[in-house]
């Protein structure tokens, strides 16, 4: 079979789509609350046969900017997260392919409880379960969940590295075929096959034997986004769907290179790796139309949607200075959260010291000029689309959406046929698991482990 | 409308009932690590117009019996344990009125969390969700969730206190009617209507403003199990639906007075706390029916499972004894876990060091004599719950299964219609949400201050 692309929607639990304006959008369903919501994405996406639906999530509303959450809140931006268990397991029962995947930090939660989660949501949906592994990144969260401030950049993974190896321990602790269910011997399992795991390392212990059997699938899919340093080390050690968002195709395609180099290095194998950046789409039935779709869709953003979200990512106060006023070196340096917008920033504008004009310009954070965009009809969108895949930038795609359900409705009917016609993504389905649907064999016990760990 | 009583069914997502043998009887689905299995259940509770499915819990197996997981696991001894909050999930989305509770520890998640996750399943579930509060029990959970041993007693219920308030105070923070999509303004809620929680106590900080909603019944309904003094206090102060294990009517008769007039003098109106015993029921065509039903059930038991679980609940390794091994006064002193059950067994016992036999038979740990059973037709069933409810004793029950599903099947078919004639239970829902149908009022913003507090 020929190399075929992975496609991965974006969601949120929330208000809004990742773009925070979309809530404005004429189009755009107001019942977030509600399963239905959910349901309706999630039956969208399997007619158009995505591998995944993925959630982001926090763990606070964005409340830095003006030190308070009052523009966040008056405006909507991103200010409903809800938890996301319940709607993955709504979409997963109004589903029977699609898989589902779910953010859940390492920072607040044990161990155990993750490891629980995840394997009971593999188990209750026919193993087509994600766990989207983050590190958490500001104060905001952090004030939520009983700590000061946040853990230092470098040792939240050190702690993450440990709390996956606990959590894949466990889920490896009952071996297929512990279950006897015999009611004549009343022998229920086979404690032979039932391992405890006896972790006691720097930051857990954890014990068990773990409470839920092998899942169908082996073990969740792991989803990682980490693009810092540290972090892509870390995604190179654990990821098996990889997030990440490329500002250009040439670049792209120097970073997976250099990342799948990174993932081999790992002792991996970087086949079994797929790597995603994150794109918009707008899709239409001729180029005037799409570019219709998108004038109206970015007329709905503010400036304050910038902002507030700015604020949050890189863990600085963006009211604090006026719109043209750069940012002193020690500003710069102080700048924590995610340092690679920072960097960006500083590169793209050309200017050692950047102002507040330019970190909203040049990290387009809030527009969905944030991701590339690919534009156009659907043989415009299935060019572009072939031009990442074909052109070695990507195993595949993570598409946000600039309104919902419309977005993913308008792929759907338009791009996938597209692309499929052109071969370059598969008519159905390969199987029931979302590791039979990416290609990858179903987990091993203990095939995490590297050789020399 | 006279008084009429609750019905809740006592549930478990593992591999049996309440009564780990259940897993042996021939008629027993084995299912349960699937949605189906619950739904099922779901369906048939709600056919019987049941108030609420409730969940139990607990993060490890039992292996404290010979230091050990293996018998546990050999003889299928609540060995399984699935998280809860896909379960719900699922059953909520089979059904339209059913109340649907789960157990959250308040020793090992942060407060901020579980108002997340029981506020999102409230929307979800359209306003029929409980959170059974609990603190949890033992070593073998704290093994799994990295402290080494437990808290001690009192100061477990202390740091529950404040847990309440951070999760209730979270879940009043935005007001009803905060939320406006008012997409031609460009305003999504009206910042004030939403309020940082600012939270800094002893054991827990957090700062809100919380990510989620006032919910349909204004929060979901709390439930509570505490026996002892401490949990009795603490039941009494927040419990609005509260499980209760009655050795006998005439115990229960007085737990139940003595119950009432602490939740008054706790400031809290005793009417608007429903008190359920658990209790066990075997129903039939016919007595002769019933009496070999349930001797099929007895059968199925084996001394094991009572030995292990009564280890697990009382943190003692009892295969240190032999059977007729009386425990001294020291070794009963140091028993930690759930006390009451030491001390009934002392006092049922009639001795002052009772063997472990005496452990057994009078805590009938592992049997369906753990709780009162009603045995025989649907009319000897429902005298016995008239007995109990019209005496005072309860405002209804929580009912336990000897076997899955068909525990509730028969109940549903056979008792429920009597229960019904004689005008003890209502004969359809009072509406869609879990308050409604309790008979208790939407909950207010703050109403579950205390005057004093």
């Amino acid at each position: 079979m020929d190399r075929q692309m992975a496609l991965v929607a974006f969601l949120q639990a929330q208000n809004c789509s990742n773009y925070p304006a979309s809530w404005r959008h004429p189009a755009t369903m107001q019942d977030y609350l509600s399963p239905e919501y959910y349901q309706r994405i999630a039956r969208v996406l399997e007619a158009g046969r995505f591998h995944l639906a993925f959630f982001d999530d926090r763990l606070a509303l964005p409340d830095l900017y003006g030190a308070s959450h009052e523009e966040a809140v008056r405006h909507g931006i991103r200010v409903v997260k809800m938890d996301l268990v319940p709607i993955l397991t709504a979409m997963g029962l109004a589903t029977r392919c699609l898989g589902l995947g779910a953010t859940y930090s390492t920072t607040y939660y044990e161990p155990f409880h993750v490891a629980r989660v995840f394997a009971t949501l593999d188990h209750m949906l026919g193993g087509r379960v994600a766990w989207n592994v983050v590190t958490s990144l500001n104060d905001s969260e952090a004030r939520n969940m009983s700590l000061a401030q946040h853990l230092p950049h470098d040792e939240r993974y050190d702690r993450a590295d440990e709390f996956m190896e606990v959590v894949l321990g466990h889920w490896d602790s009952w071996e297929d075929g512990a279950i006897l269910h015999d009611r004549e011997s009343g022998t229920f399992a086979d404690p032979a096959k039932v391992h405890r795991l006896d972790h006691q390392g720097r930051y857990f212990r954890s014990r068990g034997p773990f409470t839920v059997p092998r899942t169908p699938q082996g073990r969740p899919v792991l989803i990682q986004a980490g693009q810092s340093g540290r972090g892509q080390r870390f995604a190179a050690r654990w990821g098996e769907l990889v997030f990440v968002i490329y500002p250009s195709l040439e670049i792209g395609r120097g970073v997976y290179r250099a990342f799948k180099e990174q993932v081999a290095a790992a002792g991996r194998d970087p086949a079994r790796v797929r790597v995603c950046p994150a794109v918009y789409a707008v899709v239409a039935e001729s180029r005037g139309m799409a570019e219709e779709k998108l004038a109206l869709i970015e007329g709905l953003a503010k400036p304050i949607d910038g902002l507030a979200l700015l604020s949050e990512v890189l863990n600085y106060d963006f009211s604090r200075k006026g719109m043209d006023e750069p940012f002193s070196d020690e500003e710069l340096a102080a700048i924590q959260g995610l340092r690679a917008i920072r960097d960006r920033v500083v590169r793209l504008s050309g200017k050692r010291n950047p102002t507040v004009r330019d970190f909203m310009r040049y990290s387009a954070r809030g527009t969905v000029r944030e991701f590339p965009l690919f534009l156009g009809t659907p043989r415009d969108v299935a060019d572009q689309m072939e031009e990442w895949f074909a052109g070695e930038a990507c195993d595949g795609f993570v598409l946000a959406a600039t309104h919902i359900p419309g977005a993913y409705e308008d792929f759907v009917r338009l791009a996938v046929p597209e692309l499929q016609r052109r071969g370059l993504f598969r008519r159905d389905y390969a199987g029931p698991t979302l590791r039979e649907n990416l290609g990858l064999p179903r987990a091993e016990i203990g095939d995490w482990r590297l050789p020399c760990g």
